[in-house]
């Protein structure tokens, strides 16, 4: 609050608000630089106020990384109104801006928070999910082979490394970085449908 | 010692020893759980003089995941008197050997222990290698463009994602993961290959 008077707010609004500001913080800098004390301040309340809702700050930063992932989950939703490719395409040029707007905070998670166990159940869950998703758009949500599983979520590992790679050196362009990413996805999920055609295996 | 006794090792010796039985016990356990008392006794030295050579528990830890990836990596050298391929595939055969053997110590790390800088500069660096001797096999230890590194980095991505979840999984079998992977690899490097041909970028 500018004015640093306290706003009443009931218990869900008041997390959200400050899920949310901490959400604003993680758009300019890596995760672990998202101060609570900064963030008690702008929401115009003590810090032990907001420990009353995050027990710890790794609480905290847990629930602003899950909001950073629905975040992202949600801007890189297909339309399912388009093409197959065209949802693809869009969805991936979606998740390209995203990871360049918020480049610190991406890099810093996936790079190295991976070692706290509520920040890799996130990044997990959200690897799992975008997996499915990749399945269902397939017209194979529920594969009776693990092949293209493992090719969907192999993608998605070569997605994020491609991308952080490509977060680093700044080239190729974007427009070649979603060439490359869409192709990738194509050509995996071709080579598990032929395995599974010609093969055996669970 | 089995006796208790103790011997005199020259540093680089005693240190290679250390490390050694750190490798032996990764191999049927977690890193978490590789133990610097159990790795002393062994040893036979006092837990104090282990120290002396390794100043924290993660210092020594950094060493055996360091063994470990030198390990990895030396097992998965290609045999170059092989056509390209077939080095391609014993390689891949090998590597899912390893991580089959070395479950435990495998998932654990690779889904764990990359919030440790040390760590994660270990298999950072692993990556690096693997990519470049990709592309050296390949033939474009140089490449003019970065898609081709980046294919190449990301299917190293690919191939530790997939491993991982069919560990997991336990299926499909072992034959059918080392095609998938290797399919993986040469549909990934065609559509770099083709995406370099065709459109413009760095």
């Amino acid at each position: 609050m500018a004015n640093g008077t306290r706003t009443r707010l009931d218990p869900a609004a008041r997390r959200a608000q400050l899920v949310a500001l901490g959400l604003q913080m993680l758009s300019t800098r890596p995760l672990d630089q998202v101060a609570i004390d900064e963030i008690a301040s702008e929401a115009g309340i003590s810090r032990g106020l907001l420990f009353h809702y995050f027990p710890t700050k790794r609480d905290f930063h847990v629930a602003v990384v899950q909001a950073a992932a629905d975040d992202l989950y949600a801007r890189t939703e297909p339309d399912p109104t388009l093409p197959l490719r065209d949802q693809l395409r869009s969805s991936l040029e979606a998740f390209v801006d995203y990871v360049t707007d918020n480049r610190d905070a991406y890099m810093g998670l996936l790079r190295g928070a991976s070692g706290d166990p509520g920040l890799r159940a996130v990044l997990d869950s959200t690897r799992s999910r975008i997996t499915a998703r990749v399945l269902a758009a397939a017209g194979v949500a529920d594969p009776a082979s693990n092949r293209l599983r493992l090719a969907a979520r192999g993608w998605v590992a070569f997605t994020e490394e491609a991308t952080l790679e490509w977060l680093s050196e700044g080239e190729p362009g974007r427009f070649e970085l979603v060439d490359l990413l869409e192709e990738a996805l194509v050509a995996l999920m071709a080579v598990a449908t032929r395995l599974e055609a010609t093969g055996p295996g669970g």
